[in-house]
């Protein structure tokens, strides 16, 4: 039995797929599959493949009607407008849908699932997540004989591309996504990406499957790398750290808390050594303990590679609820509202006079706030991008694990010393072992 | 509907099960499972949990039999034997088979995925390989949109414990291993696991699944750690490398290569970071690229977790062949005979007398072989087991790629030169990418 397949979205990834499926030696699923029908939104572009063979739609809304389709692929993107449009078309009328598209699924996963339910075709969304990295097979069938607590992952290769470049080459931000932009590593406008947004549709869809709840993507909290400057970068290694965007959901108490942000991670950690536009996810769970997976987070080969095991899923048979369990039985977005707790890295910016470590330690103390390392080094370790033309010098510190609201308080006593030129800029640590957070 | 378990073998993973599925609170698929009956060797044993709750068999192929049972959980051990028997008892009748039985499934798999086809029930065996890291369905289910050319693993843990601690404490291997056996670590007879069979078998079944092949663990090469001296461990770290224990199964041309042997691997190696008990596969595949998977090998509680999401598949319906394909189209063990080829470590032990290195070089040379490193330090670097005591210095290097034959023909020329104490040592250094082996 063959699966007749409507492609829509012929960018990098469709025609990743489309050579994958076709062509005189079809490298995967031999048989198995047909394209029938394809949709984007230019017929004519110079594409790596030929879509001569394929009936075309001008609307992929079209494709997903066409009775002839057992499988919508969904490579358009986008939370909304055709995307969605032609996922909802599809699956009304019991027909599968694959799709790569981590913002839809992020933002309208469960209603989405609950279509797929009430007609009949399934969701599979491998794709939307780490790219060629299954992690979310493995959290939706592996992971059943255990509970998650906390998934802490690297999910924008871009990312992860331009903090990996700004360590390596010592240029800063804007240099280093300009060069990104140039490679084509980066979009012209970066920022989905590098506002943290991707990664946070990404989590957002982890922690569903891991949780059991309906994704809540309006519940994350995100900060992207646009303000990682290289000075953290250095400082924060020079005290045996690296800076990554991590993406984490973690369970606490009855709720699950979401967050996107930069944070520190010793050098020995999983996630420290994953470079370039690497994706992984470590994935705490109990009893099986930590698991981490590692690989190409984009790009056409892992995406489609991930679009064509879904394929096999449904032509095998292995279908089932979207997020491992059926809507109904999904929490509603157990939101947790929990306090901030850890070690966290500060970075001041000080005029160069004596006795501002002083000042800098009594108001941490005031705040019961422990320091763990405390640098100061010269003005030249500052890169021009964070003030050293002003005359300021940096001092960075990890502190004892605290209460953020603590350091805040503390930080804000700093901002208001004389000496003080610049906010003081906070980022957690990520630690190995344990929450961040508590209820 | 609730699936009734047949548990055979009560050891430490199958306590660690009772208590996943049993209990007031069981931890998962609730309602899902209940287990009909158990059978071991010893009814009365202390154990962790209760077993009066459960009807007890003293044969457990006679639970096998019972056609109340619709899974039987094996986790017996042992390749032939009780575990066979009740194995093929169960497929027989048509009920699923979940195992943990490396060996089993290793050298049995394609007549028992067979009896399973014909029957009708499942067979899975996810905590047959790398415990609690869920790599068996990976390249079941998710690999099948690539096509693998390599898996290289770290799949036995107490193998790569014994080889940590040998680094890390400084002492040789028989005491390290006595050590281990004291803390439970290793067995007392640790044969399987130190001389390599356990991670044959298992990279064995793996290779089976990636390459669409039947199980061929007699076509596996295998070394174990047993005669890894703590010289070469010390001396292979000053050159850059770390000694593991790496299974590796390789597409050669139309066949596969199935090699267990210590390798050198490379300090930066996704490979060289795994410490401890830890397991880790890296997979090499087209074109979804290199993806890496760590975590838990053994254990109570990641053994279980495997077992119970083989039994959370079974009852979602999630079935199919035992080996991703049915048996009629694994190809029947495509045996390559491959030359070896690629970089080398070798460690000599020479008197220490003038002119020596220069006669290993020339010795090299006349076999084509270039240095690309070469080390001599002093007999203080010897531990003793290696004839610290007999004046002997070690010289190690490593070679540029050359074939393993002209290595081996240069080492029997050095073995005969006058100043020669011992048999060179030589052991493959694992590239990060690229094949070990050509047709």
């Amino acid at each position: 039995m063959t699966l007749r397949i409507g492609l829509a979205g012929l960018g990098v990834v469709g025609g990743g797929l489309v050579k994958l499926l076709e062509g005189p030696a079809p490298k995967v699923g031999a048989g198995a599959f047909e394209i029938a029908g394809v949709s984007a939104r230019n017929r004519t572009r110079k594409r790596d493949v030929s879509i001569e063979p394929y009936a075309w739609y001008d609307d992929p809304v079209e494709l997903a009607e066409n009775p002839e389709i057992d499988v919508l692929v969904e490579l358009i993107g986008g939370s909304d407008g055709p995307a969605k449009k032609a996922v909802e078309t599809a699956l009304k009328r019991g027909a599968h849908v694959v799709t790569a598209n981590k913002a839809l699924i992020a933002m309208h996963g469960a209603e989405l699932a609950a279509l797929s339910e009430t007609h009949g075709g399934s969701l599979k969304f491998e794709a939307a997540v780490g790219g060629g990295v299954p992690i979310v097979k493995a959290l939706r069938e592996s992971l059943t004989g255990s509970r998650v607590n906390a998934i802490s992952g690297i999910l924008n290769g871009t990312c992860n591309f331009l903090l990996t470049e700004m360590e390596a080459s010592g240029h800063p931000y804007a240099e280093v996504l300009a060069e990104a932009q140039r490679m084509g590593y980066a979009e012209a406008d970066p920022t989905m990406d590098v506002g943290g947004f991707d990664a946070a549709h990404k989590i957002t869809i982890l922690a569903a499957i891991a949780f059991g709840a309906q994704p809540d993507y309006e519940h994350c909290r995100i900060e992207g790398v646009d303000d990682v400057s290289l000075t953290d970068i250095r400082l924060a290694y020079k005290l045996g750290y690296r800076i990554k965007l991590i993406a984490k959901a973690e369970r606490i108490g009855a709720g699950v808390a979401l967050n996107v942000r930069p944070a520190l991670v010793a050098l020995d950690h999983p996630l420290a050594a994953i470079g370039g536009a690497l994706n992984a996810a470590v994935v705490d769970a109990d009893p099986v303990g930590r698991l981490t997976f590692v690989g190409a987070g984009a790009g056409a080969g892992p995406t489609a590679s991930a679009v064509a095991a879904d394929l096999m899923d449904i032509a095998s048979g292995r279908c089932g609820p979207a997020f491992g369990k059926v809507v109904r039985d999904l929490l509603p977005a157990p939101r947790a509202a929990p306090e901030e707790y850890g070690r966290f890295y500060m970075r001041l910016l000080v005029a160069d006079r004596p006795g501002v470590i002083a000042a800098v330690s009594d108001r941490l103390g005031r705040e019961k706030i422990s320091i763990e390392s405390i640098l100061q080094t010269p003005a030249r370790d500052l890169s021009r991008d964070d003030g050293r033309d002003e005359g300021a010098v940096p001092i960075v510190l990890t502190t004892q694990p605290c209460a953020r609201a603590s350091l805040e308080a503390a930080a804000a006593q700093i901002q208001s010393l004389e000496a003080a030129i610049a906010a003081p800029r906070i980022m957690p640590i990520e630690e190995t072992h344990g929450p961040r957070f508590r209820s």
